[in-house]
């Protein structure tokens, strides 16, 4: 290969100069896009390959990502700046019943209006979907539907759904037969029918401290005891505890999420979920696995389930296309293991079936075969938008404040200063029209009171970045209850 | 009017008669139809007016029925030729523990095949339903639907559809504000979630005997037992025995189908449903109204549900559009009354929402208009359906055979003859390919083992008159184990 000339060499290194510098001042945020190629060529008239140099150089140092067909993006901050990490949670983790107030519901129903800016709300845009191209797909599929599937397809549901459903986990490697799915209302429905087929009134079941609300909900519904299990804000439930509450108190099955766990958006890695599908097995324990924001992840390797490792039926796998395709179209599944006689019959009693021509038209759109093009922007648009928010908060927030970037999924977990109280913080946000998940919506004893939960559901913009603002500066003035005390185990 | 000549009235006299010799041999039956006025003018030379006297004739004899801008039919029969009532139940009325077994499931998977002639099948014929006309609901709501609603109607679901239910009460002359409406899965998901809220673990809840097994099986699901009161099969359950039973067992609910009750068919009188609310007053007991078969009565005026009588909250009313309009859809609603926030919480923490497209489309229909004219047509397939049946069992089933023509409804409930068994005749049927629903499948105790439902869901054809002739046929070679002993109450 020739030399380069000096001069070339020189002139890719400048514009790798000026871009860092745009980048350290905060003119290029985390999750905005570098000028395209041929932009930079045109407007500063260098040649491609000095242009590619400079974002390569860039890349090299961490301080941009390639993102294949879109371009390059500036990566979050790593390094100095980062904050600390929340610390773990040290719940009690006895078995105890479930008496929760009003606060999810009224929660629930401050992120409702489009006028509030929703950084707490579970629900991502609309407009990451391929809204068109689903309500094209169920155009053409009632077009196509013979009428009598509309009583025919009653109990069992759409079977060329459960097979699309069955090739993407076989696609990842391992077999689910197309008879144990069971179709259902979204993954909520899912999850309830499994836990009402593992658990009768009384009994205990494992869940992580923080967890989702939907789980303390589903227990306190079907009278169950809960056992909040310490959990890491990057690798998930911890384990050694877990062992210790199964011999301590006999629980009849646990409830998790492996991958991107609502709220800490936390990742078990894969030989850890080996070792928790194991450490089940010898109790014979079910597993029910909440995996709805599994496509959502980063890189190129989907992170494989526990239920990739069980060997004996024991994880009821459940998901659903709410988060990732067709928010409103209420389609979920329970791969239940052994229990899918169980769960098929609890489903049969309790709603019956699903909407024929809605999964019609999601089996039509998964067998066209854009799904995959899909995900893969989705999951590039919420890499930015995890970025964005990860780098406003980052910025933005005063000292204390602990986060770690999660590697997936929509929501970001954090630690607020000094003991600043998130109910009060949660209402004073929302007299600015800003909503967020306080802490203590995730725990049977409304813990993490110093905690919110925040969703970078919505494609950043300069609205986002006012309200992290306001956010902050609310944070800022809030009363200062006490100074944090490091618990002592 | 100047008189008629004598041979005009000869005339019309000799056409009723020789219709009349037709229906009296059977040439002509119940549910069919008579040639129109223009066929039977141009094949016998008769004047409209001569063939209109004939028809009035035959109708003021109560051999047809008039059906507005349908024609005439021939009528059910009545008289001398009716089989007698089936028996009231005496189940024993206890308060008791439902423990079910395969039974209603392995029933339910035979009714599945379409090579099976569907007379056990819940489910009506799809050709009795608008589905072009709600298939271009569909396609025109998808095309205008907003994006954002897709995320934005979740939790509370579709309003409009709200208002045009709340609109439908409104019409029956009582209000039920559309805040009270809970969309749901079906009437089986609005079903569940009332019983959900208005009882718990151990507490006992009323229903009919023979009663509808999703009933049972949601009183299992959720740990309640049950108390079996005896119904009757043309005016529904003993109010006098319920009164005894609550004193008795305080139960905590009644979970009851006043109108066109499945599987007996019965239709509470108007009297007796105010009596029945106003029992429930006293007593402050909550009553779990499934009224899906509503809208498919006979005659011009719907039949009021207790609901309608309610002035404490106590009814929460629970119906659907799966057995009037839109079978595949899965949409359905909870009037809970004063437990409307509570069944608002459990929907929203078992299955979140309905699905918004589905919703869209049934809304965009509901506002159209055509709704009702839908209703009166299927209102008069289905009376014929009902009286070909009818007339079907009359006339083939053996001697002993007990059964009542109900006024409403799918199904017609039919006391074998000598102690025949229902589960013997029901693998005898299946083995020719016919299904029924034994009168097992409605009762915790697996008693009405002499008992069958049928279901006129289908046009009347020529295979469903070879299969009610099998079935009679197997009947009649069946064993009979003992005469039936009136039972001494």
């Amino acid at each position: 290969m020739p030399n380069r000339p000096n001069t070339a060499s020189t002139r890719y290194e400048l514009l790798a100069r000026e871009l860092e510098q745009q980048i350290t001042a905060g003119v290029l945020r985390p999750g905005d896009r570098l000028p395209s190629v041929r932009q930079a060529c045109t407007s500063r008239g260098l040649s491609p390959s000095t242009v590619f140099q400079a974002y390569y150089l860039l890349e090299s140092r961490g301080m941009v990502r390639a993102v294949p067909r879109s371009g390059y993006f500036v990566a979050a901050r790593t390094g100095g700046a980062l904050l600390p990490e929340p610390q773990t949670s040290q719940p009690q983790s006895a078995s105890q019943p479930v008496e929760l107030n009003d606060l999810i519901y009224a929660c629930l129903g401050t992120t409702r209006s489009r006028n509030i800016v929703p950084l707490g709300s579970a629900f991502p845009s609309p407009t990451l979907f391929p809204l068109d191209r689903l309500r094209r797909a169920l155009i053409s599929s009632m077009r196509r539907l013979d009428p009598w599937r509309m009583a025919g397809d009653l109990p069992p549901g759409n079977l060329q759904l459960k097979r699309e459903i069955a090739k993407r986990y076989l696609r990842q490697g391992f077999a689910v037969a197309t008879d144990e799915i069971v179709l259902t209302h979204g993954a909520m429905e899912a999850l309830n029918l499994c836990l009402n087929a593992v658990a009768r009134p009384g009994d205990a079941v494992v869940v992580e401290s923080p967890t989702f609300y939907v789980a303390l909900q589903a227990l306190q519904r079907l009278g169950l005891r809960a056992i909040e299990v310490p959990t890491h804000v990057r690798e998930g439930i911890d384990l050694g505890r877990l062992a210790q509450v199964i011999e301590l108190y006999r629980p009849k099955a646990c409830w998790l999420m492996t991958t991107f766990q609502n709220p800490l958006g936390s990742l078990m890695p894969e030989a850890k979920k080996r070792d928790l599908v194991d450490l089940l097995a010898r109790h014979d324990l079910p597993l029910i696995e909440d995996d709805v924001y599994a496509e959502l992840y980063e890189g190129n390797t989907a992170p494989l389930p526990a239920k990739a490792y069980d060997r004996r039926g024991l994880v009821l796998h459940c998901s659903s296309f709410s988060k990732c395709l067709a928010p409103g179209y209420r389609i979920g599944w329970a791969a239940p293991g052994r229990w899918a006689l169980e769960v098929q019959r609890l489903k049969l009693m309790t709603s019956l079936s699903g909407s024929i021509p809605v999964q019609a038209a999601l089996a039509e759109y998964l067998q066209e075969g854009g799904y995959d093009r899909h995900l893969r922007g989705l999951r590039q648009s919420l890499q930015a938008q995890r970025d964005s928010l990860f780098d406003a908060v980052t910025r933005l927030f005063p000292d204390g404040t602990r986060m770690v970037r999660p590697a997936g999924g929509y929501f970001v977990w954090v630690e607020l200063p000094g003991g600043v109280d998130a109910m009060v913080l949660h209402r004073a946000a929302l007299a600015q029209r800003i909503s967020l998940a306080p802490g203590p919506m995730f725990s049977a004893r409304a813990e993490f009171q110093h905690h919110i939960r925040l969703t970078c559901g919505q494609p950043w913009d300069a609205t986002l970045e006012r309200a992290t603002r306001t956010l902050a500066q609310l944070v800022d003035d809030a009363p200062r209850t006490a100074a944090l005390v490091q618990p002592l185990i």
